[in-house]
Formats: C-alpha cells, sequence, structure tokens
C-alpha cells in the first residue's frame, strides 16, 4: 500500500493528519504539482482527474479524493473514531466535515487558485470570483468562531476529521492573507489545541 | 423526525431519493427560498447556514448538508447499502461521491447561480465564472462517459450515493443548457437505467 503525496500541498495534508492520528503508517511517494507530474498519463491512469493524494492497495485498487482514503481507513481501522460512532455523531461530524470542506477549505483553494493564477496553465482564473470565494472563507470563519465559543471541536466534545479539514484549511488560508482576527478568541483556541497535536506535524 | 425540504431544488432530492431507495418515510416541510424562508432567524437557528435540507430529530438535534444526512440514516438503517460496506467499497463509493459532487453537482450549481443572477439578492454573482463552472462540468461528464464504457454504475456494479448525485446534477444542469451529449452513449446508458428506479420520482 502507498499513498502519492505532495508534502507541500493542502488536500494530502488531511489525509497524513488523519492516519497519524489513527496511527496508521504508510508509504508516502512525492509527486511534484509544480512540474505538472500529477497529469503524467501514468498518474493519469490512476486518478483520471490528475490530483493527489491517492492511494493504491497491493492488488493495484486506487482512491482517491481525501475523504474518501480517510473512509477507507475508519472503516480498515475504526479506533480511534474520527468519523463518528453513533448515527447522530456520524451525521453531526459529517455536517460539520461538509461544511469545512465546502464553506471554508474549497473557499480558500479557490480564492488561491483564482487570485494568485497559480496554475494557470492548467485552468482559467477569474480573479473577481477569487476575492468573492476569500470573502465566502472570511464569513465562514466569523461563523466558526461563534459556533466554537460554546463547543470544544468543530462536531462536539470529540475531535473529528471536521477538525483536520478546517485546521488545514485555515494554515493554508495564510498563503491568500486570511487569518483568524485578533476578537476571534474561540477559533484561536480551537486552532492552538489542534495545532498542539502531534498529528498537526504530519 | 422531520426534514425541511424544498421540492424544486436540486439538493434535497438527493435526500429524497436516498430515502426512498431504502424505504424510510420522513415527514418532509417544504421551505420557499425563493422568498428567502430559508433564511428566517427560525431556520438559521436550525442551519446557521441557512439552506436546506435540513434534519430535525424529535429531540431538536438538528443535521444539515444532504451527505450528512444520508450518512445518518445510512448508520441507522444500513441496508440496502448505499454507502458501501467493506473498506474498498466504502473508499470507491466514497471517491465517486466526492468527484460528483465537486466536479459536477457543484459545477452545475456554481454556473446557474453565477450565471443566472437567481439569488443576486443574496450572492455576488460572477458570470465569467459561471461559464468556467459549466465547463467544468461538462469535461465531468465527458470523463464519467468514458468511465461508464466499462461500469453499470459509477462505484461498479452496486447503484449508490455517488448515482443519486450524478443524476440529480445532470437532472439539474438542464436549467443552464448542460446535456448529455449524443455521442455519450455510455452516460445516457446509466441515465435511463438510474431514471427508471422509482426512487427517480421522490
Amino acid at each position: 500500500m502507498k499513498i502519492y503525496d505532495t508534502k507541500t500541498a493542502p488536500t494530502p495534508r488531511r489525509v497524513r493528519m488523519f492516519l497519524a492520528e489513527k496511527g496508521i503508517d504508510v508509504e508516502y511517494v512525492q509527486v511534484d504539482i509544480v512540474s505538472g507530474e500529477n497529469l503524467s498519463p501514468e498518474m493519469r491512469a490512476k486518478n483520471p482527474l490528475g490530483k493527489v493524494p491517492i492511494l493504491e492497495l497491493d492488488d493495484g485498487t486506487t482512491i482517491s479524493e481525501s475523504t474518501a482514503i480517510c473512509h477507507y481507513f475508519e472503516a480498515l481501522q475504526p479506533e480511534p473514531r474520527l468519523l463518528g460512532n453513533t448515527p447522530v455523531e456520524i451525521g453531526l461530524i459529517s455536517q460539520w466535515q461538509q461544511r469545512a470542506e465546502l464553506y471554508l477549505f474549497m473557499q480558500v483553494g479557490m480564492c488561491f487558485q483564482h487570485s494568485t493564477g497559480y496554475f494557470k496553465d492548467r485552468m482559467n482564473p477569474v480573479p473577481e470570483y477569487g476575492k468573492e470565494a476569500g470573502i465566502n472563507a472570511q464569513k465562514f470563519l466569523h461563523l466558526l468562531d461563534k459556533h466554537l465559543a460554546h463547543s470544544t471541536y468543530l462536531a462536539g466534545e470529540q475531535f473529528s476529521i471536521a477538525d483536520i479539514t478546517a485546521f488545514t484549511a485555515v494554515d493554508f488560508a495564510r498563503v491568500v492573507k486570511i487569518r483568524i482576527q485578533s476578537d476571534q478568541v474561540h477559533l484561536q483556541r480551537w486552532y492552538d489545541a489542534v495545532n498542539a497535536r502531534e498529528s498537526a506535524r504530519a
């Protein structure tokens, strides 16, 4: 089993952090996305969308999309649970995971891609949309700060995949100059707690 | 238990179809998103993001985000399984669910919102981005057609949540004039098979 990874990119970091929380060691193979190694025919045979991370099993089966890779490992080794146990836990963690993914992680990513033109060789950046995406991300951080005033982690008292998604998004947001504001004390308290975990170094 | 629903919108349709496949009956409460009923203080107390669908349990717990509601019901009543059973099934279904969500469903939604200005009272449409999103959706339909040449459903031989997400996206795509092309015979074969299921009327 191996994972095609890019150490500097925010999406594969989510998987590394998830696996570190579970204490699962996997071989990582570095892919240079700046030079477009992820778009080679060999890599497209593993993931036609040309993205990392990709999990490759020993029988050649490949699974892409960071959330999907996490679902695979949660099913393979349930403890410690990062996707919940009871139906309500599973539902609430999935809710916060989706919110963190769609309204924060993706917005930061779109802000980065459309504002900076970093991947302009392989997409058409629309700077005006990049700006909107950045505003959306900031709005979600505001909502998150209010929520974290009465919740230890995103989905309650239990650390989960939703925290990994939001934490890696907040860290990456620095590249587009989106930061936790000085009055967002609950968000900062949560960030510091997640950042203190060993998995944050994975 | 009840679900706050909007009969005409594509996202809540995913949950109705999922529950129809499982044979689960739930009370649906209609919310008028055109007049902004979803943005009222009462609805924002249930989902601060002001979106439907929302599942409300008898103890008042609310779960939003269609995928999260599906995860809740899969845990509550596993059969028939729409999110997979073995780790590999779960991983591959989640992979196709994420792809259908991010590269098709969301792209169609962004194309609609940014091209038509339908929600311009509550967001800033960027028509140039709407066009890009439409191109992204069409690219994914092309990829899906090639994939379905050798796969009955998105994640293999088994109907899953990924088919529901892609099917509801293809149906909604008509409003932005994105349709299955006449040479996309595999995609059309799949669409017809899903459309023939009773759950497609839910």
